[in-house]
Parts: structure tokens; sequence; C-alpha cells
């Protein structure tokens, strides 16, 4: 098993050359992604169909051969598996019905009936294990609480996330119910998606970086490390992946205090302390996605001066953030060259 | 002199309770402010005005007794001196005409002659310095080159300052030129800020945070060092805050090899560390803005946590952010009875 590269980085070791994927591999900048959306239908119809979900899942391996594939879901799938109302508008993002006091919190689903909603996405999972080549990792995710909370208290993205920041500080007791929910039912999925096949789990939390300092411990540390102590009693030995995005001076803090086996690194992290944690961890990043819609020589230069960065200790190669739909198909090869030689 | 409670600070004297200004201070939020605004005209017309833009930085003075007085201006002024056409379109924000090459930087007028449109502002100056309590610290300021580089060559604010950021791929010794000229012309104006009256200058680094890592050393440290040390030759005594916003895991960096006095601290940095930095500094904030919107005890709790936070090393109270134009004026005095007690 731990001959797949992913692994054995997330297990500590070196690899050379690093392995790597990228975030929202299988997205809009692809075609064949585009064409098969569109026989989808809506965006979520793409989400529960197992079929055309394990599909633009492969592509981006098929493609260009990735060390790991990741589920293709949303990380609203578990809002509306509680039981709110979600749809995406094209061009704007998703909306969905929000909850704003501990009584709207009682009023979700519990956590026990999410399968009815989610029973898709596993099933998504199990394809995919039976289709990947074997070298090839399957990353399963979720939201991590905080960035999930973000979206279900202001019903849709939000500057500065400040619904969210409102309610901590005026309902912190409405709020930390609203954590616990969230932390339940994501629990509960990862423990699904797993059991269904994913090898390694990733929690992206988004919005980390725009918790105010009081509060990271309490949101972006705690409900992490709650879901990290869950599955490694549930499901010994499948690495998690953290990605406080924007978590800046708190990130050696979240990574001793929640146990993640690896650290996604945002863009603004400097190899020049990003490298220091390495000692602790895997860590996973951290290429500006710009460079994927300018390509060249800049591209070649970046990735290699990331690479370079990051070759003292166990390192995923992979983007700063999300690869955008601006981004060129052929300038992933030349990514892929600039690392793999 | 150094009787003055942010002069205290900024020495390295821990102050209690600690002294307090607002970022924005003299901004929307208050009455007299839009009245003074109206009678000007345009934003612009504001700044350039010396007997209104005192008036304005005087006004909450007069109505909280804040510790320090910042100049009324704008970080835009500098491009403007450098020749740009520059206008603020009501509800948008600025709109310049953009540098995009080492050509375009060529064609910029000459540091010697920015005075000829800076003038008014150190006329500001003198008159603060004159009309000010005793009490009060008279605080100038300009934007770091960084942040002054993103609207310089985006034309505007733009999502994630993906314009500048290309250009540092594309063309990095065109940024290079346009980043010296911009820190020379900076130097040029606070010196002159200094010589008409200003006791402390602050450098606000807006999107230090958007930096990719490996250029945070080249555009968000060097860049101020040089202004620093140019400083402190020119006019030794003078204490420089840096912001460097968002900075993360840099904060600790930016402080050792730029050599500031003081530093602002945003809203995400947990006092968890950033007390840390107090052994080598003053630090400076960092409530969430969004709490002078919502008031009442979170206020009053949230303020006594950031104090008790920083209660250990010298400190300056303010907020991680501006005062936003939402904000109750009422709310402030609510913030200093929970500082000052």
């Amino acid at each position: 098993m731990a001959e797949k590269a992913i692994l054995k980085a997330l297990a500590g070791e070196r690899v050379d050359p690093p392995p790597v994927w990228l975030m929202r591999q299988a997205g809009r900048y692809l075609p064949e992604y585009r064409a098969t959306r569109e026989k989808a239908g809506s965006f979520l119809d793409l989400c529960y169909n197992p079929e055309l979900a394990a599909e633009v899942t492969l592509q981006p391996i098929r493609r260009y051969a990735f060390d790991a594939a990741i589920l293709f879901a949303d990380i609203l799938l578990v809002p509306q598996a509680l039981g709110a109302d979600l749809r995406f508008v094209e061009g704007e993002g998703p909306r969905l019905s929000t909850v704003t006091s501990a009584a709207e919190v009682a009023r979700l689903r519990p956590v026990g009936e999410i399968d009815a909603t989610l029973a898709p996405v596993y099933e998504t999972v199990r394809i995919l294990r039976q289709e990947l080549p074997p070298e090839t990792t399957l990353i399963g995710f979720a939201g991590a609480p905080w960035t999930v909370a973000t979206y279900m208290v202001g019903g849709r993205g939000t500057p500065d996330q400040a619904p969210a920041r409102e309610m901590i500080y005026r309902d912190p007791a409405g709020f930390d119910a609203l954590i616990d929910r969230i932390t339940e039912a994501t629990t509960a999925y990862l423990l699904a998606q797993i059991e269904a096949g994913a090898e390694v789990v990733k929690l992206f939390d988004s919005w980390a970086g725009a918790l105010p300092g009081p509060w990271f411990e309490r949101y972006a540390i705690a409900p992490v490390r709650r879901i990290v102590e869950s599955l490694r009693a549930a499901a010994p030995g499948v690495p998690v992946i953290g990605f406080p995005r924007g978590a800046g001076g708190n990130y050696a803090r979240f990574l001793d205090e929640t146990g993640v086996e690896g650290l996604a690194l945002d863009t603004s992290v400097d190899p020049y302390w990003g490298a220091r944690l390495q000692a602790r961890t895997c860590v996973q990043g951290n290429l500006d996605p710009l460079l994927m819609v300018i390509g060249g020589e800049a591209l070649t230069r970046e990735a290699k001066r990331i690479v370079d960065g990051f070759r003292g200790g166990p390192h995923i190669f992979n983007l700063g953030h999300g690869i955008t739909p601006q981004a060129d198909p052929d300038h992933v090869h030349r990514l892929l060259e600039a690392i793999r030689g």
C-alpha cells in the first residue's frame, strides 16, 4: 500500500521528485469536464451522479497521470444533507437557506440521516477505487466546520465572512451548536468515504484566515482536532490533510494541536518558514494558481523554486489554491515537466 | 517629548492602560466628517485642502481624545504626484492610469518634482502640529511600495492583486523599477511630513498578504527596510510603524529585517503568538472592526481580551483594519471605556 508516492510522503518520507496533484484538477479549465458537466445538467446534478462524478474525477488522471485523484463533490453537500435548501446560481455561486440561531440548528436534520442525501457520493468513491490506476491515491474531502458554517450563516459566499463573525460575537452558544452539528456530520461523512475506499481525506478551511485571532483555536483548530481523533479511532492509518487557508502565524499551532498528517500551505507561505514545518509533517503546496494562466518560463522557474524550497522534507506538490477556469491545459504539462524533469 | 503615551509605547515602554487610536478614525462614520467632506467637494479636493484636511483630522480627537491623530490623506497621492491620472468614483473606489512596463516607469515624473503636488499635505501637517493638544501624537503615513504598486499596475483595486502579481512573473525588471521609484518617492514624502511636524510615520501595506511567499522579502520587506534606513539617517528618533496586513507567518521576519519600531497587527493575529513579538517591538492592534458596528457587551469583552492579550509588553490599542462607515460613533465611547476603565 505505501508504495503509492502520496502515501509515502504522508508517512513522512521525502520523495524525489515530489508527487503532485492540483486542487480543483477536475474543473472548468478542461474541455472534457465542460462536456460532461453539460451532459449532467446542473452542478449539483453532476455531484450526485456517481458515473459522471467519477468520470470527471478520472479525466485529469488520464490526461496528466497525477499522483492523486480527488473525489468530485462540493463542500456544501453536507449542509444540504443536514436540510439546507441549496442551489448554485450560474456565474454567481451558491445560495442556501440560512441558519442563524440555536433554534434553527436544532431544526436541522439529525446526523444519522445525512446518508440519505450523500449515498451517491459514496458510490462515486466506490467506482473510483475500482477505476483508478494502482499507483494513484484516492483523496476524499469535506469542508472544515468553520468554512461550512460561514456559508450556512451567510446563505452564500460573503466578503470577509462577516455574517458568521457577527454570530460568533452576538450568539456564541448558537454558533457553537452549529459548529458541533457540522463537526459530527463531517466526521460521519468522511468515515463513509473511507469505508467506500478513500485512502486519504482532506479538510478544506478556505476561510480560516478570516477568523479573528482569539477565535482561531475554538473554530479552526478544535473542530478539526475532534474530526481527526474520531477518524483515528474508527479508521486508523488513513491520513488527514488539513488546509487552514490564510492561517499565517497559526499554521504551526494548527499542525501541533490538530494532529493532521499533512498540511496544505496557501500561496502566501514562504518556504523560508514553511519548510520548518516539514520536521513535523508532510507539507503540500503552494504554487500561485495565476502561474497556470501565465505559463512559460515564469511557470517553470516558480515551480522549481517551490520544489527546491521544500526539498529537505516530505512534500506533495500542489497549488496554493484551486486551479482557475482561465488556466491553460497545456500549462499543466509544462508544470509536470518542471517538477518531474 | 516622550511624555506622550504613544511615543512612550513606541520607545518600548509598557503603558497601562494602553494608548489608543483607530485606523480611519477621521472618516465617514462621523457626521461631522460627512459635513466637511460635502463642503470640500471631491475626496481629492478634501485631501489637498489643508484647512479642511486638518479639520477632519482633528474631529475625532475632539470627540474622543484619542492618543494619536493621523494625517488625513490617501495612499494614492504619491502615484498622482508621480504623474498618474487619479480620480475616485463614488461608491466604487480609485481609478488611475496604469504603469505596466519599465518604459512607462521611466516616463513617470522624477521624485524631485513630487512636492509640487504634495505641498498641501505638508501644510496640513503644519496646521495639525499647531492645533493638536500637547498630549496627542501626530502620525504621518504613506502606502508601502508593494500596495501602491498594485494600484498603479492594476489601475484600480483588484481581486487578489492579480495584475501586479502577473507583472512580477512576466517582467520582474520592470516591476523592480516601479518599486524603486515608489520607494524613493515615499521616502521623500515621509521626510517632508516629518520636517513639517509628523512625530511618527506609518507605512500601510494593505495587500502584503497577497504576495506569493517567495516574493515577500523582495517586495514587502526590502523596500520598507530602505525607507526605514533613509529616515533613520535623515530624521533620527522618529519611529516607523509597519503594517504588512495579512503577513501571517512573515510578521516576525518583517519585524526583524525592516527594523521598524512598531508593528501593526491585523485581526487574524492571535495574541497567543502575536504577544511574543512584544519582546522586540511595540505592537499595535488588533480588534475586529466589525465590533464597532455590533457594539454592546461583545465589544467590551473582545476589547478587554485584546488589552489582556498584549498586557505583557508595549502595546498601542487599535483595530486590525480601518473603522467602517457602518460603525456607530457611540460604540467608540464604549470601546474607550473598556480600554481606559
